[in-house]
Formats: C-alpha cells, structure tokens, sequence
C-alpha cells in the first residue's frame, strides 16, 4: 500500500512557505491506518519490547495501537503540567523559543527495552528530548520511529547514537 | 480483571483538594491496557461503526487502538490551532475560563456512525462540544464513551439524548 497517496499536503501550515504534511486522511482511511500500525507492530514483533514511548499528541495516535497490538504497556512523553504524578523534564529548542517534555519518574523499570513513536521527524529536538528522558530512567532504547521523516530537516543528525526509522520519506 | 486496582490517585492535581485519577498506571500495564481496549472492543465489535472519534490528547489513546482494533478510521478533535486543514469550532465553558475544540471539514461523510472516545467523563462540557461537532458535520453518533466516569460530576445531565458509557465509575 501507497501511504503517501494518503497523505494530505496543507500549504502555509503552520507559517507560510511551509508545505504541512496532514495525517489525519490516513488516519481517516481504516485500510492505511491498520496498515501503517501492523507496518510498525512487523517490526518489532519478536524484539522483546516492554513498552512503547509515545510523544503528545500525535505520537499517541500512532504508539498507543502499537503497544495494544504488541501486548506491551504504553508511557506517554508529554508537555508540561500535564502528568499528576512526580515527573522529571527535558527542555529543548525550537526554531522560536523552547519547549519542555515530560514522564513520570516510575515510568520504566532499569532495562527495559522501549521504541519511542512520534508521527514526524523533524529537526529531531522533540525526540531528543524524549530520548533523554528514557536514558535518565534508564530504559534501554532499541529505536526512536516516525511516520513520516522529513529528510531536508536532517533530524537524524540530532539522534546519532540512535537506531531511527520512518516508514515514509520526504 | 479489576481496573480499578490499576489507577491511581493523586491528591492535590491539577489544584488543591482534587483527587486526581491518574490512567498512566492502567496504560503501562500491558495486560491492564489490553483489557480496556478488548472490553470497548466488544461493545462496538458487530455495531457497524465507521469511524472513532478520539478527543485530544487522552482520548487519542483509547481511541486509536480502538478504530484499528475495530478495523475503522480514526478522527482526532483537537485544541485550536493544531489542525492544518479547513475546520469548524466549538466553545465551551470550564470552571475558569472557556475552551475550544476543533474538527477537519471534511472528517465525516454524512450518516457515518461514530463513537466518541475520551478518557474521563467529569462535566461533560469537552465531551458535549466534541458531540456538537460531530452533529455539524452529520455524523451519527452511536455513543459517547469513556474509560472513567465521575459520577458526582453528573457530567451525564449535560449529554441528555446521547448512549453514554463508562468502564469506571467513582
């Protein structure tokens, strides 16, 4: 199956001069969905994986069903004031100002095997961020996996070190 | 399998003298998780649902393994300004303040069934905006679902007309 051909390309969004990549008619079309989370779930089927790490929001969408489907326990990475319970946080760069991410501090036990979702990688900040919050528990990063890579950005360069994979490139 | 056992409370969040319900607990614990999944699962397994509707961001997290487990799309209501493409809005009042949630234009056909997904049922204001939404766009909405329902919220007087189901009660 073609998932670009579910992709839908928004104009100006969020800034102009920025062509956004819009998941949501994938996510819309009950045959690509199934297909990208079984895509995913292929791939780490037999890697012993204890958790999956999703990034808010969109990281949800994508790493909740992964972690149904694989039989594993889900750990939300969120934004700010968002978790009740104890948490440790990231702060990172954007291209105007910084965001900060969160987990809570009895998120993982020592060693456990983890793959962090997200839907896009961009500039890779935001999963850099999430990664350090992982190895500060730490959790054992078998990959960090988007969607949607957008190679000009050269994210990847933020997460050497990594094992990263997309399952659609730009 | 008791769900309950698997939340936990946290005093004092987001502000003094609530007792939060915290679901990170239940997500984590991959058998706990599955188990909610596979009981929302059930309900809908032979109701002919075309789409679920997750509200952002926990709902996403119940609702996107849903749809894929149910073999339909999955449509995200989101907070303003995340959806890059064409989108209605509706306000909605909180204890402080008011809110918004948006949908894309064209997330529904007209008569398609749908089930809304959230996580907790406190008010009802977030959830009865997401239904008002739905409504706009001529969906059909077979029920309003949530993993933990408050019930001393009587969240419930505000979604009069609609099913409404919850796993949990309090």
């Amino acid at each position: 199956m073609d998932l670009d051909k579910l992709i839908r390309n928004v104009p100006d969004f969020p800034q102009k001069g920025i062509m956004f990549k819009d998941i949501t008619t994938l996510l819309s079309d009950a045959e690509g969905f199934a297909y990208a989370i079984d895509k995913m779930e292929e791939r780490y089927r037999d890697k012993k994986i204890d958790k999956i790490i999703g990034i808010e929001s969109r990281g949800f969408i994508f790493g909740a069903p992964l972690a149904y489907k694989l039989g594993c326990g889900f750990i939300p990475v969120r934004k700010p004031g968002k978790l009740p319970y104890e948490s440790i946080k990231e702060d990172y760069s954007l291209e105007y100002g910084k965001n900060t991410l969160e987990i809570h501090i009895d998120a993982l036990r020592e060693g456990e095997r983890v793959v962090i979702i997200d839907d896009l990688l961009a500039t890779g900040g935001t999963a850099k961020a999430a990664a350090n919050l992982i190895t500060r528990l730490k959790g054992d990063i078998v990959s960090i996996d988007f969607l949607v890579e957008l190679e000009f950005l050269n994210g990847r360069d933020k997460l050497k070190g990594y094992s990263v994979h997309s399952y659609l490139k730009y």
